[in-house]
């Protein structure tokens, strides 16, 4: 994609960072260190690429006093590189504004209040008493039913659905195939056949949001389901009924939130996270990709589970070790026994 | 959301529980224990919430017959408050019936039988040969291809694909974005490039189940892949081909079974658990979140896999002396030889 | 479903396969070995299904100059018998030629050029500037944003979206409810508050793509995510922006591939595996299902990770035990000191 142009020095007021060499160069889109050339303007935030930085071809690069020692070329210098290159990058490549207007092919019940500002584009469904507030994109084949309110500058992109009564903030980014509001997992056991427990709670999503492809998140089964302002949820993310999330936690792909659960602001959750219902998680609680989280961690703190791959000869015998931990406490018992010294009783006696 | 108002005493009554306290009160809406006020029933079924218990401002509680004598406001007994809280939210929430009709912009092959109880939404595109029962609906934008039966007040809420033959029972609700029916991943390698096995089974869903959203369920690829009557199946659950899944097994969030695995009765599957390909779980197995299966399990009983997250700094050291444990044994040896004890064979010479 | 009509000699021929028996058997249709009757060819892969071998009820079998010493019927002899069976399969049940055509329900872009031999399904919605080639099927409720290029003969079963400037191959399949071309995950933090990166990628596939239900594959932030031909990637993936997957790999259900990641040619990825970011995995590497991939592994292998279910009981033991490792490692080196042995000292003092 080619984006609109703008001169370093330009960028630097703007976004103030420090200008190193000309401030003349004209910047007309953004390319990685390594495959960037004329024009381009790139960045330098993980060490990983710092290799790439002496030779890149680059008009410009965007990053850290330390390296900007070594930059061959114009620079802005800034503590956070990654921010002020998303900044530049919003910059050169706009979000084109929304044009108001309803599809003919769209599906609008009466009673459903569309801004005229807002756009709603083929295909799409709506229900009764729908409010759908100024600026806001719902992009074709999204389905919105009855009593959803929408607030300013959101936009859905394709394909979402949004249940009954669900609420969203301002400026919230919803991709494609997700959903929002299905009924929670409310299942109550009579005599081994399951019974459905209504699920009469909504959700609410909080302002500036981003919810990503085919993330599903189950209202509420009495309270509400809340996403608080600020959290971003990759895709195929699956939050459960009660569960709350604070302000400006960030999820990755793939991890679930089982009922009820509690997360508090400024979290991280790597890829595949399990959570499992009824916990705790503290504000800046930080959990590794694929941690399985059986119970509440209130204090701030980076936390992990799992075994990562190894070559598949020396994980099998790491596992057979690992189950033969009760005959190699018995084997040390027998040698202190030998040499008369105290045993470990929480090792052998007691538990095994 | 408001509900339709019940005397408590005709509450106990219709569910067959003990009525404590005046049957004269009027409950209009149930809430959680916590939140509950005038005109609220609640309910107690997890101890986590009987903290809230004697400070309730419900008008009404369900419980059991312990928890009873601490109850400061009118209560239902029973054994099983769960199911109770169930029913009554049943009572005081009913789903609106159907209202037959075919919407207008729904698209519907000549050949597609229509029951004229059912309801077909808007942007709904049903195939050839499709046959849909008294009272099923089809909420906005599902796609139901060629020859898929929908048995007798089923629900598809909205944007469901069903591919085609694929066969739905009775009262089977199905949550937005399910896919059932797509083919299966059968690949047969020949030298090294993956050439596509046809999957030309189909899709069984018994009576009274339950399909969350996003949860995808694989065609067979020769025998069907079934689904059993009561069955309960959270969001994104992947079930590959041929899989069978006994009757009222319920299986929660993420979790995913791989191809013609068998799962028996009254099973449940915490969220995210993997099941590898051709195994058999027996009837009442259980396992924990985010087990990985990887053998049969046919009797009934609890099982569990993975290591539960704990402090970063403490699993990198777990994770250290895990990998040592080979030279742990090593140790263990060397002592014994000192000590003049016979060693452990399969620790030591053998294995390692 | 019932097939077209083949002498078994037909299809020893046409495909290259050793016949076994009389070449005038006439097979109508595939079935399981243990399922198969009058006029149904089956096939023995697996070594599980050799027990219903010479009790089989098939017209024909295809199996392996081993096992078809025991072959009760005629046979087609292979070295690899799943191959021959699906190429068999594939003449039985033919996939219908595309009809060509737009229906009236779909909503299409003046500038959008379709090929006259394409077909384009009801609800479906098409942009911009799109190109989609002859042979090429659109299922309904598809939507397919601005700059969309689809190559000959490729398939999108229905409710599928590609977002906009996504480049399909030729005879790619998209399994119903998949989203191509989402955004990625990027995200820079100002001070608690995620700022978003503008995602200005876009997704390649390549030729002979398979893509499972409700699979995710972002754009890339800057470089595109690029998923090269013949790979496989079964239902529920998640692929996120930058990830490169060479030729002919196949990736099983559940899986996520974090961001910026590589991975090679012909590798093999279990059910639910998850890797994390801007890694490196070789030609040949191949991972059993739900392995945490953490680190690169550049030289072909199998590698694994993870504890498998066993009885909860036993696991809770063994979960002690691995807890308890800093006390026995302890406990060794007090016998070390008392047998005046010299001690492992990364065991002992440094590291605890």
């Amino acid at each position: 994609m080619s984006g609109v142009a703008y001169h370093l020095g330009d960028l630097a007021k703007e976004l103030g960072a420090e200008l190193l060499g000309s401030g003349d160069v004209e910047i007309t889109h953004a390319e990685t260190i390594q495959d960037a050339g004329e024009g381009a303007i790139c960045f330098l935030a993980n060490s990983k690429y710092r290799q790439f930085l002496t030779t890149t071809k680059a008009s410009a690069v965007i990053l850290n006093s330390t390296d900007a020692k070594q930059c061959p070329v114009p620079a802005l210098v800034t503590d956070n590189p990654y921010l002020i290159y998303a900044r530049v990058a919003s910059l050169l490549y706009p979000v084109s504004a929304v044009t108001g207007g309803i599809h003919a092919t769209a599906v609008i019940d009466d009673s459903a209040k569309i801004h005229p500002d807002a756009w709603v584009g083929p295909c799409v469904v709506i229900g009764a008493k729908v409010e759908i507030a100024s600026g806001v994109s719902v992009g074709a084949g999204s389905v919105i039913e009855d009593n959803c309110v929408i607030g300013e500058d959101s936009k859905l992109v394709a394909n979402v659905t949004l249940c009954h009564d669900t609420q969203i903030g301002k400026r919230v980014i919803i991709h494609p195939g997700a959903v929002i509001g299905s009924d929670g997992f409310g299942n109550a056991n009579d005599k081994g056949v399951w019974f459905k427990v209504p699920q009469i709670g909504c959700v609410q999503i909080g302002d500036d949001v981003e919810i990503g492809a085919n993330t599903t998140i189950d209202r509420g089964s009495l309270r509400n389901t809340v996403i608080s302002k600020g959290v971003r949820l990759d895709n195929q993310i699956q939050i459960a009924h009660n569960v709350h999330i604070g302000d400006h936690t960030a999820i990755a792909g793939c991890a679930g939130i089982a009922g009820s659960t509690t997360i508090g602001k400024y979290c991280t959750l790597g890829g595949g996270v399990g959570v499992t219902g009824h916990l705790e998680l503290g504000d800046n609680t930080h959990f590794s990709a694929q941690s399985l989280v059986t119970r509440s961690f209130k204090n701030p703190g980076y936390y992990s589970g799992n075994l990562p791959a190894v070559p598949n000869g020396e994980w099998r015998k790491t596992i057979a070790r690992v189950r033969r931990l009760q005959r190699t406490n018995q084997r040390i018992s027998r040698l202190e026994q030998t040499a008369c010294l105290s045993q470990d009783e929480s090792d052998s006696s007691q538990e095994d």
